[in-house]
């Protein structure tokens, strides 16, 4: 098999990157190890920045976006028994953010993948195996399918097949810098059929650890408690649950301010927390996307929408190339992305710093947290400069 | 003897606190352990705050300020061979800071206080040695003047004696709560008679370490760089101090872009940093102003703004008991202090944290740093959070 840009990995990036060569004319084939169920279930991300919802509408991707999508005008951080909205549009001149969850944009992409007779190959339980000769002029991808190995010779190999993947790994590592910060707490997630206690998402501070309440739609709720590493969810009850969520997020004035709702939980999960970087993103005619670069904690719902903003890069500068057969932008496109990268990894490591707490963390870093939230609340300028990082730096 | 207000320490709070409470009636005495020349020679900050020049222009203390201060429109952040100018005045409305030695402002005020016959009395060669009943009606202070032990009667005492003076520790252990944090690093100080080689402060952060250039006048530099902690200045020769300073202070293209004008170093210090706040600032009539409560690490130019600011809310509490009676604002100090001091403590943390190195720093710390710097230079409101919190945040 051949083609122009082979893509390995069906997540958020790959199969928006198919669409947006798709659109600019340029081949590609789409490699996905699992299966399309297993795809189409993976629990990630909610949190779509402006930018993001932008590119899908942009693409064509967004219809049921926009149907059942929740706008969400800000986001409220609780801390000392108060509570303190930020409000996104007044402080950012008009942008808002998007809850709608992963899942259901990888849902939306594959199914306009396989509905269009003409688009580009998407191959399910295809396993990528190795990339051969990336920095040549015809990388060749080897993968297993069906028990059977084949390969995909391409002019350009996308790696968006996470932080596990194959495509990181294949750069040499004398020619890699990383960047990591592991963190010594994890997350608690639950979903639950129950509505949300709030219209916006809840990032509570509290002397017993970080508390996020979020939600996938008006009737199911997504919570996250800090835990300890390696926390087995089996020693949270649901009523344990409950009564710690219930503890962080209460405010001076008990029940009778607010209230949380419980429900029936349907799903516990535990994830760890990192902070990675390669540098660079391109190795010869591989270039790598998303996860498969770089890695936030998600407090501050990042993760997704840098993937966005690697591949609207990478598409952009495939689509000159194909068009012109300039480089140019190929070759900033490392530079480029990581810019924008690490303004991400600085952000989400002050939202995740400024809101858990260490095991070993002092009284005076306990301070400097409140300190910090109370300047947000109580100033114009640190508020509007949370709202501008979290509802997406522009793409440059 | 006694007085409505005994005042401990005759260093810009002690000093401040006398001058604001003459004009406003009220009786007070300033004991300080040192003489005079030896006051007026510590060096210290010199940064002013609008706010502080505001402060001593209002109770006449200004006028030599006025004409030999240096008005600063901003700084420059210098990484990673490139220079960006915070610009004050317009990412705050109008503010700026101004430059003048404090060694400088307490000359200005002892020769205040000692120049009006009807002033309060300034005691110097005064050792405080006791608080006696400082949560009574009548507090007293034993202290030790030419080998004889007397007694200062007052209504209320200030501690304006600094983080190692007796005010702190009056109050019983088991009344308080401390905060703290030191750093892996000290500040080589120099003095050098040479013109700034700049208008305005240089910080700079590099891979070799933090370093600062200031100025105490036109004719003087002042020049900092990270050193480790315990370093002995001795070990420095002056061609290694400016070697190093140059090292971390240059730009992109070199000598060309930028020189550090070098010159007779004529006094060199080593600084420990440290951050520490006591809480309360309040132990019945005692009342603690200043380093006496809290120490931040010089990289934000706050401790002597903080120190005013103490004084002014406790000059005002004061006037407002003597004339009316009433004790609300008394009660109210140490919280109305304790919010302004803690903002200040973490804006001190936050630059300190992203300027200088870590002997442990990982790369992605590093790299975090540079996002920090590159964030500032490029956005009009993280560039407006870092001036508002280095021009004052407003007294409350």
């Amino acid at each position: 098999m051949r083609t122009t840009v082979g893509i390995i990995g069906a997540g958020p990036a790959g199969l928006l990157l198919a669409r947006l060569l798709y659109r600019a004319g340029v081949d590609c084939v789409v490699l996905e190890s699992r299966d399309r169920a297993y795809v189409e279930q993976r629990q990630r991300a909610g949190i779509l920045e402006q930018g993001t919802v932008d590119v899908l509408r942009e693409c064509g991707a967004a219809e049921r976006l926009d149907r059942e999508g929740l706008p969400h005008q800000g986001i409220e951080l609780r801390f000392e028994g108060r509570g303190h909205r930020i409000d996104f549009p007044a402080a950012t001149g008009g942008k808002a953010v998007t809850v709608y969850a992963q899942t259901e944009i990888v849902k939306d992409l594959v199914r306009l993948q396989l509905a269009d007779p003409g688009g580009p190959p998407l191959l399910f339980g295809a396993e990528a195996l190795a990339i051969e000769k990336p920095d040549s002029a015809a990388p060749v991808i080897r993968f297993r399918r069906e028990g059977r190995e084949e390969t995909l010779s391409c002019d350009f190999v996308a790696g968006c097949d996470g932080f596990h993947g194959i495509a990181r790994r294949a750069i040499p590592a004398d020619r890699v810098r990383t960047f990591e910060r592991t963190y010594p707490y994890s997350w608690l997630g639950v979903l639950a059929d129950v509505p949300p206690s709030c219209e916006e998402l809840i990032y509570a501070r509290h002397q017993r650890g970080f508390a996020l309440h979020s939600m996938r739609s008006p009737q199911v709720s997504r919570l996250y408690l800090q835990v300890p590493n390696d926390t087995d969810p089996a020693d949270w009850s649901d009523e344990q649950i409950w009564d710690e969520l219930s503890a962080r997020f209460a405010l001076d004035g008990g029940d009778a301010a607010w209230r949380l709702e419980r429900g029936p939980i349907t799903a516990t999960s535990v994830t760890p927390m990192r902070s990675f970087v390669q540098e660079p993103m391109r190795h010869g005619r591989l270039f790598l996307a998303g996860d498969a670069a770089h890695i936030v904690p998600p407090t501050g719902a990042k993760g997704l929408n840098l993937a966005v903003s690697d591949v609207v890069t990478l598409a952009r500068a495939l689509a000159q190339h194909h068009t012109t057969g300039s480089t140019e932008l190929l070759d900033g496109y490392s530079a480029t992305c990581l810019a924008r990268v690490w303004q991400a990894e600085r952000f989400s490591y002050f939202m995740t710093d400024t809101l858990h707490r260490r095991p070993e963390q002092s009284p005076f870093e306990d301070r400097l947290q409140i300190a910090q939230l109370d300047r947000i609340a109580t100033s114009r300028t640190a508020s509007a400069e949370l709202a501008e990082n979290y509802v997406g730096l522009p793409l440059s």
